[in-house]
C-alpha cells in the first residue's frame, strides 16, 4: 500500500462549511415545518450582470464556429483580460501594476493553495486569528504547520485580532517568512487604513518576508482612507503578492475566475543564494500544473470592466452592503456586539456573555431560524463569535432580522 | 528575501511547447512569405458540438436569473455530471465505478499536478520514457525527482519504450511507488491490450504501488481489444486512479473540464500504519484547495452524454483519426518509420538515420513548412523522433502532407 502525505493525518476531519451544512441539514430534517435562512456561507445570490451574460453568450457562440473557435488559451490568462485588469484595477487608480504581473486563474481559493508550491517548505507562516480557514489548512497539508496542540498549530505564528486592537493585529515578535493578510477581512469584516498597512509592508521589507494579501473583498470599500490594494503602499511591490477574485465583486462564485498579482520586482532566493523573481516561479508553476481559466469565464470577467459592468459592480456591492448594515444595526440594537459590515459584506458578532460559538450558532438557528458561521471555525480567537453575511437577498435578510426583533 | 522552493532551481528553464512556439515564431519572422502549418501541439480545432453549445447557452441564461442562479457548486462536481459520467463511461461499459468515486475538475493537467499533494514526498515515481513532460516536471517541483544527471532525474524510474518492445515498457526492476501510465499514449500514439495492462495491475497489487492511469485519449479507441479504462482490469480499483478529460473527447481544451476517478477501495497508509482511503484524501485536498469547475463548463460536459453528444464525439474523433491515418501513411510512404495513429490522434515518427529530434523538427519546418513536436522533449528515449498530431483541420493536414509527397 502506498505511503500517503502524512500531514492529512493531522487535519481535523471536517471542513468548517461542510460541518455548518451538515448541522443545518440535520435541523431541517428534525424540523421540516421550520424555514431556515442561510446567513452563514459567503456565497452571492444576485444574478450575473447583463454585460457579463451577453459576453458569455458571445463566447459560447465563438466556440460553436470553426473560424472563431478557441482551444488552449495562455495559462496566464488572455491578454484582453490581463490588460483590462491592469488598466481598471491598477493604472486608473494610480498603481503601476502591468499585465505581465497578473495571472488569471479559476479563483482565489486555488491560487492561495497553489502558491504554496513556490515558497520553501521551511518558511514560517503567520496567519491572522481568526482567519479564513484555508490559509491554515493549506499550510497543514503542505507540512508548514507542525502539530496541533490546544487548538493551535506549533509552527504557525498567530496574529491575534480582537476588539482591543480593532481587529488589526500587532506585528509578530518572532520572524515570519510568509504572512497572510486579508482586508477587508473575512471573517471580522474589518478593513485597514494605509498607515496601518504600511507598518506591515515596512516589517516585510525589514525582515525579508512575503505578504500574501487577500483582497477578495476590495470592491466593498467605500471609505477613501481604506486600502483596496496593497500596492497603494510604497515599496509593496517588492514584498507582496495580491489575490483578487471576481466571485464577490461580480457574482462569479459558480463561474470561477480570479487573479493573482506577482510583481516582477518581488524576489526570493534559492538555497545557494541565487535570486529569482517569484513572477517567473509562479509562471513556471502555472504553465506546468494548470491550463488556464475557462475562456467563457474570462470573456465574462472582461465585461466586468465595461462602463455598464463597472456600474453594476457598484450596484451589486451596494445591495450587499445595505444587507450587512441592516444585520449590524439589528444585532447591536438587540444587545450583541457587532463589528464589520461597513466596507465589507461580513458582520462579526458576539453575545459577549462567554457563550461559545457553536452554542450561539445553535441558539440562533433554533430560536430565529437562521444559520450563521461559528467564529471558532476561523481560529481560537473567533470563539464566542459568529459571522453573518450580507450576501443573501434583501428579502431573506429582512426576514431573518425581523425574527430577532 | 524569502526562501523559495529550491526544486524550481533544478528545472530546465523552458517548457517544451513554449520552446516549439518560440522557434516557430522565429521561423515565421525570418520567413514572412512562408505559410507554417502547426502539426505540433495537441490542441483540437473543431468547434464544440451543437448539444454542448445549447447546454451552455442555457447555463448562461440560468446565471442571469435570480431564481435559477448558481453560486458555489460542490467542489467534487455537480451530481448531474458525476452521475452521467458514472452511467455512460463506466456502468454502460460493465464497470462498477460510482458517482462518489468521481471528482470533476478544471482539467487533467491540474489533477495530475495536484494529486502530488496526497501521496508522500518519499514515493519513488516511475514514468514512461518518452512521456508527457508534466509527469516529470510535477515530480521535480514536488521534490520527488532528485537531480538531473545526463538527461535523467536521479530519483525517477524510467520505463523505456521503443520499437523493440512495441512501446510497451517492461515492469521496473526496482520497486516503484507511483507509476504514471498513459494509454493510448502521448506521445507515441500506441495503445495497450487488456493482458498487457493486467501485468501492471498485478505488479501494483504485489508491490503496493499506485498507478495513475492517464486515459485522456480513450475516446479514440476503436479496437475492442484495446483498453479504454484501467478498471476493465480486475483488481484495478484497489491500485489505480484514472484521469479523464473532455478536452480531446469533446473539444474542451479552452473550456476546461475533466475528471479523476479515485475508487473508494483504493487505500494508502500514514506513517503510523493507519490505513486511509485515497478518495477521502483527494476529497479533502479538493475541498480545501479548489472550488469546483465552472458551472457553464459542467453543463456543457453533461451534454456530451446525450445521444446527440455521444454521436458527435464519435464523429469528431473519427475526423481526427482519419487525419492521423493520413499522416502515418504519408510518412511511411516517404521512408520514415511511423507508429501510433490508430486508436490515437498521435503519430510518432523517426527518420531512423541517427538524426536528432530538433534537427528533424528544423528540417521539416524549413523544407515542408510544418511544425512538429521534437520527441526529445518527452524524454531521452524520444530523441530521434517527432510527434505529429491529427488535431488539425483536414485541409491543413492534407496540405502539410502534400508538401512531403
Amino acid at each position: 500500500m502506498i505511503e500517503v502525505n502524512n500531514n492529512f493525518h493531522l487535519l481535523p476531519v471536517s471542513y468548517l462549511f461542510s460541518e455548518v451544512g451538515r448541522r443545518v441539514a440535520a435541523f431541517r430534517e428534525a424540523n421540516p415545518e421550520r424555514e431556515v435562512i442561510r446567513m452563514d456561507i459567503g456565497d452571492v445570490t444576485r444574478p450575473l450582470f447583463p454585460s457579463v451574460i451577453a459576453a458569455m453568450h458571445e463566447a459560447v457562440e465563438e466556440l460553436a464556429s470553426s473560424s472563431h473557435f478557441h482551444g488552449y488559451g495562455p495559462e496566464q490568462g488572455y491578454a484582453f483580460l490581463r490588460d483590462a485588469i491592469a488598466e481598471h484595477d491598477y493604472h486608473n487608480r494610480g498603481i503601476a501594476i502591468d499585465s505581465e504581473d497578473i495571472f488569471v486563474s479559476d479563483g482565489a481559493k486555488s491560487d492561495i493553495g497553489n502558491l504554496g508550491d513556490i515558497y520553501s517548505r521551511e518558511c514560517k507562516v503567520a496567519v491572522m486569528n481568526p482567519a479564513y480557514p484555508v490559509y491554515v489548512d493549506d499550510s497543514v497539508i503542505d507540512g508548514r504547520a507542525g502539530v496541533l496542540k490546544d487548538g493551535k498549530w506549533s509552527r504557525l505564528i498567530y496574529l491575534d485580532c480582537d476588539p482591543e486592537n480593532n481587529f488589526l493585529p500587532s506585528l509578530p515578535e518572532e520572524k515570519a517568512d510568509v504572512i497572510f493578510l486579508c482586508f477587508p477581512n473575512n471573517p471580522t469584516g474589518e478593513a485597514i487604513s494605509r498607515p496601518e498597512l504600511k507598518k506591515w509592508v515596512d516589517y516585510a521589507r525589514e525582515n525579508g518576508s512575503l505578504i500574501i494579501f487577500d483582497s477578495a473583498y476590495e470592491a466593498f470599500v467605500r471609505n477613501p482612507d481604506i486600502v483596496r490594494s496593497i500596492y497603494e503602499i510604497e515599496g509593496a511591490k517588492e514584498v507582496a503578492i495580491e489575490i483578487r477574485s471576481f466571485s464577490k465583486t461580480a457574482g462569479f462564485t459558480g463561474l470561477r475566475c480570479g487573479y493573482t498579482v506577482v510583481p516582477r520586482e518581488l524576489k526570493g532566493t534559492y538555497k545557494d543564494g541565487t535570486q529569482v523573481a517569484l513572477n517567473s516561479l509562479w509562471n513556471r508553476r502555472q504553465t506546468t500544473k494548470f491550463n488556464g481559466a475557462s475562456y467563457v469565464a474570462q470573456k465574462g470577467a472582461a465585461a466586468v470592466y465595461t462602463p455598464e459592468g463597472m456600474a453594476d459592480v457598484r450596484k451589486a456591492t451596494d445591495y450587499y452592503l445595505a444587507n450587512a448594515a441592516l444585520i449590524r444595526q439589528t444585532l447591536i440594537s438587540k444587545g450583541y456586539k457587532a463589528f464589520g459590515g461597513e466596507n465589507s459584506p461580513y458582520v462579526w458578532a458576539t453575545a459577549d456573555n462567554g457563550e461559545d460559538s457553536w452554542n450561539l450558532f445553535g441558539k440562533l438557528l433554533e430560536e430565529y431560524g437562521f444559520s450563521t458561521t461559528p467564529g471558532s471555525g476561523f481560529g481560537s480567537k473567533g470563539d464566542g463569535y459568529i459571522r453573518l453575511t450580507g450576501f443573501n437577498s434583501r428579502e431573506n435578510t429582512e426576514k431573518a432580522m425581523s425574527k430577532i426583533k
